[in-house]
Order: C-alpha cells, then structure tokens, then sequence
C-alpha cells in the first residue's frame, strides 16, 4: 500500500517534471536525465515508469486531455452551449496559467518535433466545433453565423490568452478573455436569446450583466 | 554577374528547403545535410553560405517578416485603420497557405527548441495591437472594446486559418476568414462609422457590403 502511494507519486512528479522540461526545450531536445533530476528521482526509476520518452509525453497528453475533460463536465449544460462554452473558456485559460502538464499537453500538439494528433489540443478543438453546431441547432447562435469560424477563432484565442496567462498574472489574462466574448457575442449569440453572462472570475457571488 | 545571380539563387533555394524541413521536423531535429540536398546545393555550398543553422533560420525569420511588412505596405491605409486590418489579413491567410517561407518563420517563433524572440510573429503582433489602438484614438472602434483583446484574437485567429489554409484548400480558408470578421465586425466597430468590406478574393472587382 505504501509502495503503491510512492508509485503513484514518483509517476506524478516525473510526468509533472517532464511538462516543464517539454515546454521549456521542445520534445525533441527533452533529456529523460534532466527530467529524472527535476522530478528528484534515479533514472532507473524513469525507466521503469517510463521506458521511453514518448510515453512520458503520452501521459502528459493523456493527463491533460483528462484535465479538460474534467472542466467541462464541472461546468455541466445547465444555462445552454455558449453559456457552457464561455464557462469552460475561463476555467481552460485559468488552468493554462498554473497546470505546467496542462500547457504542455497543448504544446506537444503543436511541436513539430513530436507530431502527435492525440492530446487536448485535438479533443478540445473537436469539443467547440460540436458544442457550436448544436447550439446553431438550438437557435442559439445568431443568423449565417458559421460554427467552424467561431470554433476556429475561439479555439486559437483561447490558446493566446492561456499562453499570456503563463507568462503573465493571471487576472490580466481572465479580464481579456472577459473582453474577447464582449467583442465575440453580438457578432455571434443570435440577438433573441438571452446572452451568456460573461466570465468574470469562478467564485463570483452575483451575475453580471453583459455589457 | 552570372556568379552573383547564381549565388542568390542557391540562397534563395536554401531557404525555402530549410523553411520546409524546419516545418516538417522542427529546428531542433533539422538536419542540414537533408536541407542541402533538398536545395540541390552540396553541404559545402550550404556552410558557404550559412556557417549554422541559427544562421538559416534567422534568414528564414527576417525572409519572413520582409513578405508582411510588404503585405502591410502593398494594401496601404486609404480604408481607414479596421479596413487596412481586413485586407492585410486576408492577404496574409492567403500567403500563409502558399509561402511556405512565411509559414515557417511564424511557426519558428513558437518552436520551443529555437526559443527566438525575432521574426515575423512578434513584427505582426505589434503591428496589428499598434493598429487597434490607433483606430480606437481614431473612434473607429465600439465603445468599451479592448485593442488588446482584440489584437490577441485577430492574431490567433489568423495564425489558426493561416494553418487550415496551408493544411486544406485557400478558399475555403478564406471564406472562413470571412465568416471571422463577419463574427467579429459588430462587437469591434464603432456602429456610427462605415464598417469595413470584407474579404474576398482579392481580385473582386465590385466591393460588397458587409452581411
């Protein structure tokens, strides 16, 4: 049982250890001994957990898929799809700023060293396009708006805030993202619907109109 | 004289190998006797010309960063600040998809195993949030609108139908750029002021009114 709790550990801080090795010199420069040092643990452990730098990167994506997931199913669907999607949105770009596996996961996706298609970068994308397409379904969006441009656009902004977000304050980067659906919802929530209350930080007290 | 025309020439086939092999296999993992080849240049000819792959990618980078500022300059600003931000986006999601020089360069700047803070993604950054800030002084944009968020939504987006342009075919890459400003257009400008045409095809003869 004791073992069992220092595996799960040593697993955690070397996938921990290699997100900040990955992102700091790309997959392909990542040293498995820099990444053992890191995580303070032998490298015989890494291998053991480990036995190669892919699935060490494997996990990372795997935990940052898990981690988005998780977000979305915190949120539920209680006030419609773009309510959702503006819900998630702040939660993404608030865990992008402190998660180093999180923004990792995303980077990998992106390194051309490490061609992935697996990843959060890919479920997310494929998350917005859907949850877009089914609220044009629901009259949710307004006329001839396209739910591929919007997911586009709200995909790639979400990912320029989250990177602002590591290398600034965090808040800073929340106040754009509350800016960025200002600019976003009159083009794109159909005028009849009632519009999602804009996000302003998780523990909130009362609702905001939107502006 | 045939000498110096040849010289450019291998130069210039140099960079567009190296674009495409740092696209294909990041910097890191770039090998300068596949880039050589790829150019039809022996590796002599290849150090002749660029002692280091830092050396290359630099050229690719400033290579790069020369075809914006020649997009931004080509369309001019008689449309005022937003219509000048249309037009060049266009012709910039349009070249993405074409040059794989400029695509590289972009994609350079957020290698992480390059780490460069120069080339033609931080040049675009700063032209278009100089831009936005401008045309805000100018009250080109709706009341309470963030140039800054704004300017992190126009770069991200573009870079992001910049990479579906390259990846799928131009026009429909550009019919969703279109749809992106359409989007965009009635949260970012100011309603008392003539909004901008958008983007088609470059050759259109007859301008369009916004939808």
């Amino acid at each position: 049982m004791v073992r069992q709790v220092r595996a799960v550990r040593t697993r955690g801080a070397l996938v921990r250890a290699a997100a900040e090795v990955f992102a700091e010199d790309g997959y392909a420069l990542a040293s498995l001994p820099v990444i053992s040092r890191r995580a303070g643990v032998s490298t015989g452990a890494l291998h053991f957990h480990f036995p190669s730098k892919d699935l060490l990167a494997r996990e990372v994506e795997t935990a940052a898929t898990v981690s988005v997931q998780r977000l979305v199913v915190r949120e539920g669907a209680g006030g419609g799809g773009l309510q959702l999607l503006v819900d998630v949105s702040r939660d993404l770009v608030a865990a992008l700023a402190v998660d180093p596996v999180l923004r990792a996961g995303f980077e990998l996706g992106g390194d051309p060293s490490r061609k992935s298609a697996e990843g959060p970068g890919r479920w997310w994308c494929e998350w917005v396009h859907a949850l877009l397409r089914e609220a044009q379904g629901a009259g949710e969006l307004a006329r001839g708006v396209s739910p591929e441009a919007a997911a586009v656009a709200v995909v790639a902004s979400v990912a320029g805030f989250g990177r602002l977000a590591s290398r600034h304050r965090v808040r800073s980067s929340s106040r754009l993202l509350e800016q960025f659906w200002a600019l976003l919802l009159p083009g794109l929530a159909a005028p009849s619907r009632r519009r999602p209350v804009l996000p302003g930080p998780r523990a909130a007290g009362t609702d905001r109109t939107p502006r």
